[in-house]
């Protein structure tokens, strides 16, 4: 098995069963590859507009209109890096606590198998799960970039601690990320209250807002962003966008990052050993012409890219 | 207080807070009136489709083009009934469990008062919360009507006993309803399996297909229609519509019931009394153009109609 | 000139300007044709959903689908039947009562050059600008057949007289149509009240209710269709069909017509002499797909089939 | 290999790479199994709208709601059946031409290897190459069963002999089919002249028109259904359906059929040897809440119950 | 009445009536509350797209994800400044001139009550309304500045004076606005003429055009932003932002600001006494996924902060 | 003939048959007027999402928006430049050769009679017949500047030299073009392969990718801009736009220009005699509330500012 993408030269972009780029479709741990593209299709954290469930086959569906080649960077990012679709992790849509635990399950079997692992979700609860499996077998807690519009260590919510919107601040709390080697990109008010600010300070959790990019412009917030030694996981919640650009998102905010910037500021970062990275918060039943999922699909191919 | 619509031709529909009917929005349940209408947004045990957290606000909305006088009954609805919206019921939209225990709470509260309710959705799961209320005022198990593409005796699912598809067979084996004055409206295949099937028969649960409506005839099939002395119970799942009626659904069946059929056959009901009613299942985000929640709003003035 | 649409096999009919049926566009009332089709873009009348202003340019659009051979009736129509785009109405989108002088002069010229006339409208309120211009040049009250979902002879709102759901009132208090020789098809319930029932049984103007039409069948209410004689006016409000089969339109009400009841009972009209026909209430902005803008297209070819 | 769909109870229809009703994926025609599914993305003959390109993906999205008992016939289509999802043919997407050859090709190796043959295209000129597929393996003129809204006899357009609208005429002058045991279903006017009227008659190719269907109604109509012997095609056309259930296709007509209309009348036909079925002229870009797609994925479902 | 949003951590953002930002929703003046957040639903003055009668109902639907705490600011806006719902403005949907008159009474009950004033618009000829009523209370012209992409000091248009493109050269006329302590932002051509530019140049109104901005950049332009001393009037026309950000709007231009730009902007403004604002032309028919109403909560947020 | 827009002041810009801005359409080449605006409606080159046919029609119906006066430039464009809608060029849907065929004949019957010509597409291989028909008749190569997101420099797919991906590497191999003096803006990653760019290095065609342009800034870019002697073509892929402002297009590519960018740089072009442009791409049933088609519009009054 060669790992390449079916050839949209051949096979015309739209035809053929729908995987990951047009990736081949493995679920033997065992093969000989080097990244494990995977879905984690729940919901079940959410607290407005639901329908990630559905994210992975949006993405799956638009990235046939991936390619390989990444100009910036010069590299066949497919030719370098044997990359495979491993389908969807199991989920139980009725208990965000059985999807964690089935989450975490699924992703560890790759990552026990050496694979890197880029997963699409999902809910962002899903990167509580993913996080979990990667402590579990590098046993120490990761360096951790977050790209989003929400510091994501808001307080437990109707009754329950596990959700969406506290998932970094139970990463911290369980040891899964080392707050100090980590990162927050795009966030960005107004905030319910301030006690998810104050998480940030007690733990000594960096944030980059939105308003900083946009003022002090992309090149000078380059100059901020620190080399990431040692076993490193990304996060990304499509956002971390303005609306326009992601309008197929559970909990929007407005006066977001544009495309560019995201993926730019990507492209910029430091990372001696990116493990694992995931793209969430894609909810198609509000996108717009595949726009967000597209535009996911292409987020997912930056992390590639990084994972060489 | 007159518990009267606003005025459309004073103030025009498109105008003011939005609340069921443009009724009055109250709260106290000592309040002097006969029918509660009640939103209950919870989608926390959908299979496929979610979305119907979003209908009882979808519903309010276009329930302002919604007027009072039936003409098939010569009944000025909202005149001989006192109507109001009681906003919508506590949920938790991460457990099915909770929003069960807290739909259940709400409701009964309206019900004690003696109101009759008027319940909008919410996924079918609401529904069991509803029944148990009402059987817990009325020690008795109620007749039920239930419109429905789906038996909903469906069996456990991921491990969970409750969730939308397996409500009517709890509601039997908790007492709730009593299948043999009871009847399922618009069922139709194609099934799982026979599980469900075996329920119906194992209880003397009986339906009338799609199918039977539509070869039979209407004027035929009123025939069938029993009538249903005693507390009875009306639930009307949005999708035993065809999807060209009703796209805004969860889990969407072909070759349906048309908005005529339904409407007409719920008409030709004979209830002695009918104690409480919902729709349910609408899922606006799938809707187009607002005619799923256009008709789940007149399927609830027919339902008021019935309460007098 | 040959009157005749642009041929599909040999221009595709997604190209070119966009004319009603791919028909030559004409300004000059002199030119020796038959059927003048015009657009009446208001919707300076609507209480609810604004939109029918672009109906004009959205049925040209999807009217490049048309054919011209009427199977049932075995004619080419457009062979048989000189038909033209004439342009639309001047309109002020700022006044009705401005608007409705401006159609009535524009339409009056077509009438006065001995031109049948097709409008597609616009919100309902046109329609009495177009009665005004036929009883203008017949001098005496027309016959009028009218399907709708309501009466339109609601009283006024908001202290105006003149709105799309009050026309019929006015052209029968204006002399106008004559009510014991008109007929309205597709009524149905929920009314707002009494009032504009009494408006019915004042003026002795009959009325085919949906529900007749549904239980009694087509081939009975088709007896009940009398022939008219004399210069006789068809309208057609679109929301006469169901918000399935018409979902852009401004006062959708559920159970209506489908698409071939509405178009089979034209086809059963008997009629000597048609003299003018509109099509109304298509509101783009909340059509899906044209499909309500194609059904307007095809009650059009169906009204010049009865001109012949 | 068990040849069945993935367990909908225990991995979410909303999960897992998108097949044909969740079934497995198999390349290889020495596999042991009855029916092999296959999409045929291709638009290359299409006279308006395009999109059927993109059909297969779309129905094998939503046919994950599909369910294997068919309660009518009281059958487990797909434990009686062995079915697989096949893929989707090569499509030469700038020439209608090669792309008869290759659907030709690819689909005559799983005939060759004794499967029947379930098709989702694409626009209806790939049903010419299904037929030419049958023809090379049977030798013998099949019989031909076609729902449709059009004859399909059309004349050549814009220079060209094959098209979406002209496949049936090559069909007989290729001797494909039996004309003298073929039947057209639903199709209906306006039609663009008499010349395709005319090959019918020529050839005696009889229809029902769906006129016929709705004013003698479905009852009566099943009696002309004449018993088909021999091997037989079935091939369905979305647009035989109102636009109302139909809307993303790509020639709507309006006045057709209704979803259940449809499916009953399927299920009417008496069919000693179905060979091969398609379901065609689905366009996701203009479906809506794919209720298209979805009604493709239940047709698919009764072919299958018809060809055991 | 703590005048507190309804608190999402227990009563989920989807549930519930809606109002804007899920305050209280008083009809009292007399009242203890700073602002008065009320809906002008009229689109009686639009030229081209209408709709945005509609957008008070959709501004309070999306406003449910507002959030009180002011990042920037560091302001928790809700527990410093007693907001209140206080409903839609009575509207004439047939007349912009009564429509005018009962806007400015409305505003004025408010006004007069000592409230501060925010309003949801409506089209931009609400605004005249707005400054009228402003004018009554304070007896001297405000201070306005004013977003657009339009000037709208346009003439009259089909005999009308009055109209949502001409409003500012009305408010100049009428002394409601000092021209000389007045700014527009935003706007940019092209232009039908140069009518309205030299309307500006006539009156010495000052504006910044979008090309500005974004050549010069934020923080250049932020210096040429004044100080506005004394009751000053903020209008925002939400097509000042690029379609791309605001697609549902009647009268879109390309090219404007982004929401960030706007939003950055607005916090600049140094504003001693900032006694009414207003967000206007959003038209929910035309809006995707709800960004643009979404963007206008967020505008109105931004108001709030600067009323303080 | 005054070859100017229908005014709307006086013909609501809703209202009229649609041509390109509201200008007469004509069909004659010899009268006097200077740039036939001409739509190319095809799709038959797409290699992915289809729909370009609908194009000129749907811009054609924007275009009403469109405004004489650039006030940059402060010019008149309609005032200075007699502008005419020319109509549709004959196309071929089922053959890219007969397609590029007609369009060269179509386009130098305008060009010959010594028009500019502005042609709305279709998919950009029409671009290479109208290099053609320009060839043609300058009998040398123009200088050819292209705003897209690709270089269409790509190779042959399924066996077709000519498709939307390679009309570039066409028009330098025929010389249409002169490479030398040739310039693309806005290209970017990934890519296929590094064959494209290889054509680009092997002819010396020099390109500025978007990262260029959104790292350096506009004014720097600006600087890198040649200017343009002897006669220039312009092309305009609505792609190089992002998806976010051009969401109805073929092919999006995320982390594009944004509307400002694009109708600046074309500001700063510096072209002695522009003889022909075309806008292409835009595929309306992906586009939402019109904002692609809108920005083909506007890109389209640049390019006439630049033909005076």
């Amino acid at each position: 098995m060669d790992f390449m993408p079916l050839n949209g030269r051949q096979f015309p972009r739209f035809s053929g069963i729908k995987t990951f780029y047009r990736l081949p479709y493995v679920t033997d741990p065992n093969l000989d590859f080097n990244v494990a593209i995977m879905g984690a299709p729940s919901d079940a954290g959410v607290s407005y507009r639901p329908g990630a469930r559905f994210a992975p086959s949006a993405i799956r569906d638009i990235s046939s209109l991936g390619r390989s080649y990444h100009w910036n960077h010069d590299i066949h990012v497919f030719k370098k890096l044997k990359c495979a679709d491993v389908g969807d992790s199991s989920v139980d849509p009725l208990s965000i606590e059985n999807t964690l635990t089935l989450i975490e399950q699924n992703s560890f079997d790759w990552i026990q198998a050496q694979k890197k692992l880029l997963t699409f979700g999902g809910d962002h609860s899903v990167t509580l799960a993913l996080l979990r499996a990667f402590k579990r077998y590098h046993k120490t807690p990761l360096n951790f970039i977050h790209f989003d519009a929400h510091l994501d260590t808001y307080p437990a919510a109707w009754g329950h601690e596990y959700h969406h919107g506290s998932f970094v601040r139970h990463a911290i709390e369980e040891g899964l990320i080392n707050p100090s080697s980590s990162l927050q990109i795009g966030v960005r008010g107004p905030l319910a209250g301030d006690e998810d600010l104050n998480v940030n300070i007690k733990y000594n959790l960096k944030y980059i807002t939105t308003d900083e990019i946009k003022i002090e412009g992309l090149k000078e917030i380059s100059k901020k962003l620190s080399h990431f030694n040692g076993p490193t996981y990304l996060s990304f919640d499509i956002d971390c966008l303005d609306p326009a650009y992601a309008p197929g998102t559970g909990t929007p905010v407005p006066a977001g990052l544009t495309s560019f910037e995201a993926l730019w500021l990507i492209r910029q970062l430091s990372i001696s050993n990116l493990v694992g990275a995931d793209v969430v918060e894609v909810s198609p039943p509000f996108d717009q012409s595949q726009i967000t999922a597209l535009l996911a699909a292409q987020v997912g191919h930056e992390f590639l890219a990084k994972m060489l």
